[in-house]
This record gives structure tokens, sequence and C-alpha cells, in this order.
């Protein structure tokens, strides 16, 4: 029966796996494994009590709208408080430029629906988001990877690679995961002058733009281009699509993100979404704009930068005094994740087997090069390790990384 | 600007339209237009104080964990209650055989995602779901109508088209939309038995199972198969995948519904939804285990059953007085609509254009046909109005029909 089914599924299933990062999310659930492989915002900073009474207030208000089925654009009240907030941040958007979405997951999904066809390639970073991969693999994606330095997309690459006829350019300027790499302003500029004249849309992830922990905030690769194009009557028409998500500035357990581009855009993403979830849940856009609404976001942004900047530079200094010194990592100026580099014939497969016995988990980095490479690269989160597990885990991550490496002297 | 996009837009999108219905469901946003034409439960049963207290109790007791990612197979408790509650109704499954999604439009896109390459050919009831054609377009399906009668699909028109190799057969047994027809019981025992000779399997969605207003249960499509199939340790491993919903005996706004079916199948469509949503709101599926829980169904649907089928009646009765006796209609034995037939000259686009100016909506037939034809049919919704709007709503449509069949006889 299992090998009938196997040969009924259609060509695209085949690179269909479970991530790497889905089965280590797995090791996360036993409670005695310190988890610095997730990417999972800290319940500690989850406004719970906010939730519990903007559900009563919808509930008690407008139940009735809330549990009925709504449009697929997504609820108004939080589609314009989304415009307005990010036009105050020098956006110039109206509501046609909007959707919302079942987290950014699914807009990586609608896009890929809306634009991929079989053997299309997409220019990613390299390394680049696992997640974008796993939806665009199921429209039979091709990618070619333009490398990456502490600046972010090498755009002096971008070039011969945009002469490939590449369907889009994807993205991930902020504190990129999984590098945590920003890339810089001149880069920015140069990315969209160069996607400008070759006529390729570029995607712009921006799941942690808000999440800055040091150095200055820079504008959006979308609010750059927004700047030097005419907009009639406040409605962006230019050449990128935007996407960012409440998942770690409120909360992800509610699966609510949007997507901002020209409406020709969303018009085919809301006919996409009507054929794959309908719309986002009514309930939950009720609740978000409830809490979002009158500033919150404004007072609750500094509380959780304030922790995870905090977790950063404990990791930071754990790295330092634990990791031996062959091992180099990135210093993220925000968002959730470092980056690691190995010496070059060190695994880091081979490190997470003896790091799960000592009982730490981390991402191996393999799996973020679509184009092959990153043996000796790996990813750590640190906003959900309360700083004590993350003094323990680095601890336990060093010793692990320490012994790989004498052994491996030893069978020299 | 618009142009450009459009030539970039993938192949597939050459198929998404924002649908008839979805173009409708804006009409209903008009408050003084009655609207026979979405499939909107009715809010006047909604659990919506049972949601109130729930929700409080989970963000005051579990917080953390319902604003938290969570994995894509479902919550556990909440698998585990439509477990038992399916077994309970004579199926035999474990929870290998259970996936949670995002609303069961979200099954349909799934099972496209993992089963459809392109131009493999569905078998479909004629007509038969409009949101089914519009998942599966996107993967590029073409359809195999077969014709229905007062028992369902016709089982004798299946041999033929068995033949053609279909990827699977798409059937809505009980009180299907659109047509309100329930498939009999030696049709489904029939269908079985073809698609497990051929080989083929079947889709079974059933929305509406449990809002029958007379006759007798019948026992699903999958039921049946699971009664014939040996079960390892309690795991069905037949031919058949079964979705059903919380839309309609709970709340559509909530966005949450299951499938059913092989391990094999479960998987595959876990690895999908990962790259398609990463998982259904965390949320939303703990205050529906918390709402449904402890047999509250067992006490709501019986409101649910006494409020539509008292609609149902009085819808039934205002068409005997209000419509000309050249249309015809069927009286089903549960769900939410009933479909109409005009006589054969009469377009119900057209009398869709005189209702709209007489404040009354319902959906024209022919987009349920994907093999074309049924112009001269509709579906009408009885759930959502109240008795008062469904007769002053009949009876302007009696009005819109005998206006368009004079004006054709005048024109003879």
């Amino acid at each position: 029966m299992e090998t009938l089914w196997e040969n009924r599924f259609a060509q695209r299933t085949q690179r269909m796996e479970s991530s790497a990062i889905r089965e280590l999310l797995k090791l996360t659930e036993q409670p005695d494994v310190i988890s610095f492989a997730g990417g999972l915002p800290s319940p500690d900073v989850f406004p719970i009590e906010e939730f519990r009474v903007a559900c009563n207030k919808v509930l008690k208000e407008k139940g009735e709208q809330a549990l009925q089925y709504s449009v697929s654009e997504g609820y108004t009240p939080l589609r314009e408080l989304i415009v307005e907030q990010s036009n105050a941040s020098g956006m110039t958007i109206g509501i046609e430029n909007l959707l919302i979405v079942t987290g950014s997951q699914q807009a990586l999904d609608l896009l890929g629906k809306i634009f991929i066809n079989p053997g299309d390639r997409i220019l990613v970073e390299h390394p680049t988001y696992l997640g974008a991969l796993q939806a665009w693999n199921a429209y039979n994606a091709e990618y070619i990877p333009i490398p990456m330095d502490h600046d972010g997309m090498v755009t002096d690459a971008l070039m011969d690679a945009m002469r490939s006829g590449p369907k889009f350019i994807y993205a991930l300027p902020n504190f990129q995961n999984p590098s945590g790499v920003t890339m810089s302003l001149e880069r920015r500029k140069k990315l969209i002058e160069i996607a400008d004249h070759y006529g390729v849309p570029i995607v712009e992830d921006d799941p942690y733009g808000r999440l800055r922990y040091e150095g200055d905030h820079l504008p959006s690769i979308f609010q750059i281009d927004s700047q030097f194009r005419n907009h009639e009557q406040g409605v962006y028409n230019g050449n990128v699509i935007y996407t960012s998500t409440f998942s770690k500035i409120l909360s992800p357990g509610i699966r609510l993100a949007w997507v901002i581009a020209p409406p020709a855009v969303i018009r085919r993403m809301v006919q996409a979404k009507q054929g794959t979830d309908l719309h986002t849940s009514t309930l939950n856009q009720m609740i978000a704009y409830e809490v979002a609404k009158d500033g919150f976001l404004e007072r609750h942004i500094p509380k959780i930068i304030e922790t995870y900047g905090e977790r950063r530079n404990i990791m930071l200094g754990a790295l330092d005094s634990e990791f031996p010194a062959a091992v180099e990592w990135t210093s993220p100026e925000g968002g959730l994740f470092l980056w690691g580099t190995l010496p070059e014939h060190i695994s880091a497969v081979e490190i997470l087997e003896i790091a799960v016995k000592e009982k730490v988990a981390f991402v191996p980095g393999h799996s973020f090069f679509p184009g092959g490479g990153g043996h000796n690269t790996f990813r750590i989160n640190f906003s959900n390790a309360t700083p004590e597990m993350i003094r323990t885990g680095v601890s336990r991550l060093g010793k692990a990384i320490k012994k790989l490496i004498a052994q491996k002297e030893e069978n020299d």
C-alpha cells in the first residue's frame, strides 16, 4: 500500500522533504535539550494578557463577525492599520497594495504559485532562508545562488546571473535568516538599480526589520524603491514585493503576516489565496487589530529588543569564552540568529550528532545552500533560550566542537 | 506596469479567476441585498459565548503555548479528540491517519499539491464544488465529469471514465454543494468497488454530513471502505481520503478542518503543509479543542439542525408559492443548499442581473460544471437568511424569474 501511494504522488513531491529544521524542532520538545535550533520567539515577550483582553472584546462586541467567513484580502481595519504604519515608516502605499496572509510562509507559497513555471530560476542569497526553498521547490523552481559577504548579497556578482533570465530576486536584507547579516545601504541601492535595469522583480522578506539591537535602522529595499517611483493617488507601482509578519513582534501562533506589492500582483495573489485557504482567520485578524491599534507595538517592540539584545550579548560573550579559536561567527545587529563557521575539515552534522548527546541542538548550515556547500557552517538562535540556558548550552556545544576537533586531529 | 506584471505570471494563473461566488459574496456586503449566494452558516448558531470562555481559559492557562509556533500535524489533543469522535461514529483510524488543516480549502490545495501533475485527470461529479476546481486549476488539472441524478454520481457512467487513467475521484456525497443531492448507499458501495478495482483513490469531501434534517444518516464512503479493510493496530490503510471541517458545526472564521487518510498520504501532506503555511493557528486549535471537548458538539449540532431545517422548510414552501411552475428544484435532506433548474431557454445569469436590481442574489450554476453546460441552473443557500428574509427574498426572486420569462415570450 505504501509503494502504491508513492507511485501516485506528483513529480513535485520528490523535492518535498521534512526539513532539517523541522526534524530538529522535534528535539526542542524534549525538555532536557537546550535548543538553539528553532527560530522561535521567546514566550517571555508574548503579550498574553493583551491577547486575552482583545479576544474578550472582539467576541463580546463583534462575535458574529469574528466567527464568520470573511474576504480573502483581509480584515479591512487591520489592512488600514498596516497601511498607516507602513506609510508612517517611510513607504508610500495604498490599501490596494496590501494583502493579509496566513503567516509569511503563505506569502512565499502564493508567490511561488503566481510566478513560478517549472524550471524558472530564482536568484537567492547564498545561504538563504530554508522556508523559501521549501515553498518554491513545490513549484519546481531552480535557484541561482548569489554569494554573500559581511555587507549582504554581493551585488557585483548579480550582473552575470541576471542574464540567465531569472523570474525574481529573493532577498532577506535585515539580520538574515540564517546568516544574521544585514545588507548595506549601498548594496540595497545597487540591487534596486540592477533589478530595475534588467526588469526583474525583487521579493524582499523582512520578518525582523524592527528588531535591531545596535547600529542605525536602514530603509527597506521597498522603501528605497518606493521613493523614486511616481505614485498615482498614493498607490505603489514599482518593482519590489515586500513581506513582513506579526510572528516576531506579537505571536507566531496566530499565523498572521502581510504582503505589500503592486495592485496587479496583489489581485493575482488574492485569486491564488482563494484556492489555497479562502481567507486568513477572521478571529485572529480581529484580535491582532485590537492588540496592535493605539500604538501598542511602539511600546511592546522596545521590550522585545531589550530581551533579545541582552540574549544576543550573552550568547556572543559565551561563544568568546567557550568556543575554540578555530571557529568563527557573525555578530548580528538584530534578528534572531547568528551564523558560525567551523574549520573547513569539520562537518557541522557530525558536531550535531555529538551535541545532541550533550543535550544541545542547533542547525547545520548546508540545507541553507541550494547551490551546495556550507557543510562546515551552522545557525544558532539566541531569542528563545533564557540567559542561563544560553550559557549552559554554549558550554555544552563548545565541548562537542572541541571533542570532534580533537578526534579529527587524533585520526590525522 | 500592469502588462509587465501580466507577462511575468506563471502559466497556471491563466486559469485563476476571481470566482463567481466570490464576486457575488461582495454583493452580500450591501445590507439591503438579501443574498442566497454565499455558503455562509448562520451567525445565529455560532457558540460565541463558548468561544469567549474557551479563549479566556486557553490564554490564562496555556498562553505561552497558544501564541507559539506548533507542529504541522496539528495540536495533539485536538487530533486525539477527532480520532476518538471519528471512531465513535464507526470509522477505524489512528492518530497517524489525521492531519489538521487551515480550513478544508487547504485540504483541497494540499491534495492538489501532492497528487496533481499538469494535465492529470480528476473525476468529478457534474456539477461539482467550485472551491475544488479553484484549488486544482492551480495545478493544471483536467476534469472528467460524471453525471449526477437524484441518487448522486451515476456510477454506471464511471467505467468508461476509469479507463482514462484518472488521478483520483472527487465526491461530495452528503447534501452536495451545489446540488443538495445525497449519494445513495448502493451508489457509495458501487463507487468504492469500482475505485478499488481500478486502483484509483477516492477523495471524499464531507462538510455537511452531520447536518441532516430528514431521512436516515448514511455511512460515509470512508466508513464503508474502512469496514472491509484490515487495520494494523487500528490504523486505516485503504483507498479513501476523507475531509471534514469545523466551519459548519462551530465557526468558519477560525479556518479549521481535518483530513483522514492513509499514513503515507498524511506524511506527504504534512511536508506540503510545511511549505504552504507551516502549521494551522495554534490559538484557534486550542480554542476549538476547549469548545469541542466534553461533548459540546452533541448538544450544539441539534440546535443547528433545528434552525437550518426550519429555514429549509420555509424556503421550500416559499418556492412552491412564489416560483413559476416551469422552474424545478431539489429538496435536500440536509446541508446548506438547494438547486434549481430553469426552462432550457432561460439563462440563470440573465435572471441574476434582474435579481440584483430587485435586491436579491443567488449563484448561477454554470461555474459548477467544468465540462460546460448548466446555464439554466442555479444554487440557493438557505442557512444564512432569517425566515423573514427567505420569504421576502424568494418573492423578489420569483418576480425576477417571471419577468425574464415574460420578456422572452414577448421576444418570441
